[in-house]
């Protein structure tokens, strides 16, 4: 169990009104810890790891350590029915890839995020930092980070 | 591809803030349609369900159609992984039975199930009715709804 980041932050300051309050939201407030794993493991030691860590989309690095792929537990179980050899698969074949890859950075308002998260449908967006190679994965971001955003909001606004 | 109902719901009425916005904002006004299947159907069959209907949570019902359990993607993954039989394993076996299962009424405050589905680490809750034997399932709500509602408070009140 990893600490979830920024899940306490109040979202107020003095003499903040509750619109002041979304809009000052930004990612690096409540983003949690990403997990990640190597293009190289396989499809089942990524579920593996999935259950280890009680996350619900993992990110895919090269040796370099950036950011090349995605797995959310859809893609995952898509692949593991029907499937007898998911321990000779490695994730690289299945994950959805750069550049379609949605991500976001620290800095980013969390009204912005959550927009992607509705439009793209997806779960979570890698949290990232630009490098001269490439994308270094630094956090993640989620719709369970919004919703208790949204419910940090309203309590610190004692709604 | 099933209509998301309250998307769209503008949270705001006339001469409302933002923060009665946020009070006034009631679980039918953004749920969105549950997907139902009987205990009696397999492992496999429900995680084909899941994927034709695009859902992240399945309720199950009885032969009175009353709420009997909650299968999430999480549950279906782990019983896959390693076991060829799924087609012949009832979902009854693996789902998450009552009186485990979080739920809430299509009057009950958002900010309210917001809290449920933090404080209970669930992604969906089941919007019921009660009966004399049992609870009807009339709708399900998600941490996609609960961000898609932070979305469409701030879209509304122009942040």
């Amino acid at each position: 169990a990893r600490p979830r980041v920024g899940y306490f932050y109040s979202g107020k300051k003095a003499g903040q009104d509750l619109s002041e309050s979304v809009m000052n939201m930004k990612v690096k407030d409540f983003q949690s810890i990403p997990v990640v794993v190597s293009e190289k493991v396989s499809v089942y030691d990524a579920i593996a790891q999935m259950f280890l860590e009680d996350v619900g989309t993992l990110f895919v690095v090269n040796e370099q350590s950036l950011l090349t792929g995605v797995l959310s537990r859809k893609d995952l179980l898509r692949s593991s029915i029907g499937n007898k050899e998911i321990s000779k698969i490695p994730v690289h074949i299945i994950m959805t890839r750069m550049p379609n890859i949605t991500y976001c950075f620290k800095h980013d308002p969390l009204l912005h995020v959550a927009k992607k998260l509705i439009e793209k449908q997806i779960d979570a967006l890698p949290v990232v930092a630009e490098h001269e190679n490439g994308l270094e994965v630094i956090g993640r971001i989620t719709k369970t980070n919004i919703t208790a955003a949204f419910l940090s909001l309203a309590e610190n606004h004692d709604l």
